[in-house]
């Protein structure tokens, strides 16, 4: 296994690195950003690497948001940055969805448990859905419900898809929903499986614990995951920005999702940053996840090389 | 293998069977009733195994209703009870905690995921909680919850203990609570795993569906399951009932659960009924999870024997 190249301080290792590479996808939290707290001097790299014509795509798994809402969130925090340099796995769900999934013309509805970054990306592609943050479900079970979902009558016959995602409004009503459409054939996708979701510098439930209990009671069905590491996402990518994979480097703190997503992506380059999740000891362990070729303490350090 | 023998219609057969035993536990679904339906002839049949000076001791994962909500249910369906016959995943739950678990003095409390039955059978057994049908807990999640779960403040330190059972008010903030205090180190228990919960003649999720997200987002950490097949189960029945194994009998109508709870706990046997899930098909295929010792089409065919 061969060592990743520590870049920090180097600046001619940092210079050939970058001439290696046209485009630069980047994860963003623990990356750009911590929450809300943007890490010092990460805009100014950015524009580094723009003025140097490399191309920089911001890859998220956060289907919270869509597009548009994380553009603000860009804008807001004082990073100049484009709707189309950024992709979510929201957005990568629903062109997986439009335009490589074939749903039958008759079960063209999906079924939605996430937040309103999904509804928003479905529609961009018009993707019919129900569910979502609909509030007809954002609500107890009845025993109306569990008579109508049982005999049917309460269920969609056009659902031919289940699109599982993080929902801070997961209930009983909506899993029983997805259950009988999952037992009924319906295509099982989810945006991203990630284990926890970081908010205020710690760990909530991520997406993938809206789809555990999915898996768990259809007896181990697996969704298709439309996330990092997650390669239908790779090809998404690939396919919207036209990128030459051997010039292409990405970037994140996370081994398991980022860097693994990069390796099996067979791209150009991987470059894990300390400033997240992953460490040093993590990808020099036996079992380690996924080795980066290139490593910074932070993504600022690229910086150094235009303060020359 | 040997094969399971058929004793519908075999009256000698039915006589020896019921000979051999004690006791019998019984799962409650599929075999006494379904839903509200109870199946002909099994009011009577239990009478006719009493009248033979034989123990029956109902046998149930449902961890929704205590023990006296159960007898409601047998006395309104016109089944003679008494709650000490009566042995819910609930209640072995609460023994379990009470009586063989050694939390710290100092982290006494269990973090309860489920309904009134499981606080009940807590209540019974003087073990102290929070969560459960709480309403401040029953609600979406706010930045202030987050906030707090984050940093701690709003986790209460004697917690020690995490219980998820079957809720159908399961919600992003008690899975957020839980999750954090897994962290923490809080033991794990879940009254039972069902993958599926019956209602109106159809599946629901099942506890295992709220156990399933934890498991997953504290990355494989397993609960200790109370109820079928797990023998802890089996033990603390054993221990309220000073039964002898030997002479005991589980019966059921499922393979994976009831059965395997017999077989694994070396009972002297194991009946399946064919009025619930498991099918003789089941047991006969190449990679069954279990195959019983005996088996009659319906329960109430055992009476056959009290109308000679």
């Amino acid at each position: 296994m061969t060592k990743p190249k520590y870049l920090t301080g180097d600046n001619a290792a940092i210079n050939e690195f970058i001439d290696q590479f046209d485009v630069f996808l980047l994860d963003c939290d623990g990356v750009i950003w911590s929450g809300d707290h943007v890490f010092e001097g990460v805009p100014e790299t950015l524009e580094l690497l723009r003025s140097r014509g490399k191309k920089v795509v911001f890859v998220t798994n956060n289907s919270t948001k869509s597009r548009q809402e994380y553009l603000k969130k860009f804008t807001g925090l004082g990073i100049p940055s484009d709707v189309e340099e950024i992709f979510g796995s929201a957005y990568s769900s629903a062109i997986y969805i439009s335009r490589i999934l074939q749903l039958p013309p008759t079960q063209k509805k999906v079924f939605v448990i996430g937040e309103a970054g999904i509804e928003n990306e479905l529609r961009s592609e018009n993707v019919p859905f129900i569910g979502g943050t609909d509030p007809a479900f954002r609500r107890d079970i009845t025993p109306e419900d569990c008579q109508g979902i049982a005999d049917g009558s309460l269920l969609d016959p056009e659902v031919g898809c289940v699109l599982a995602g993080l929902d801070f409004h997961i209930n009983y009503l909506k899993l029983s929903h997805a259950l009988q459409y999952l037992r009924r054939g319906a295509v099982f996708l989810a945006t991203n499986v990630d284990s926890t979701f970081p908010m205020n510098h710690n760990f909530f439930p991520g997406a993938g614990s809206i789809s555990a209990p999915l898996i768990y009671m259809t007896g181990g069905q697996q969704p298709v995951a439309l996330g990092k590491p997650s390669q239908a996402m790779m090809d998404a990518v690939e396919g919207k920005f036209q990128l030459d994979r051997a010039r292409t480097c990405m970037v994140g703190d996370r081994l398991n999702t980022d860097i693994k997503f990069g390796i099996e992506g067979r791209l150009g380059g991987t470059l894990a940053v300390l400033t997240g999740v992953s460490k040093v000891a993590d990808w020099e362990a036996e079992d380690a996840v996924a080795v980066p070729a290139f490593y910074v303490d932070k993504l600022s350090d690229l910086g150094a090389v235009a303060r020359e």
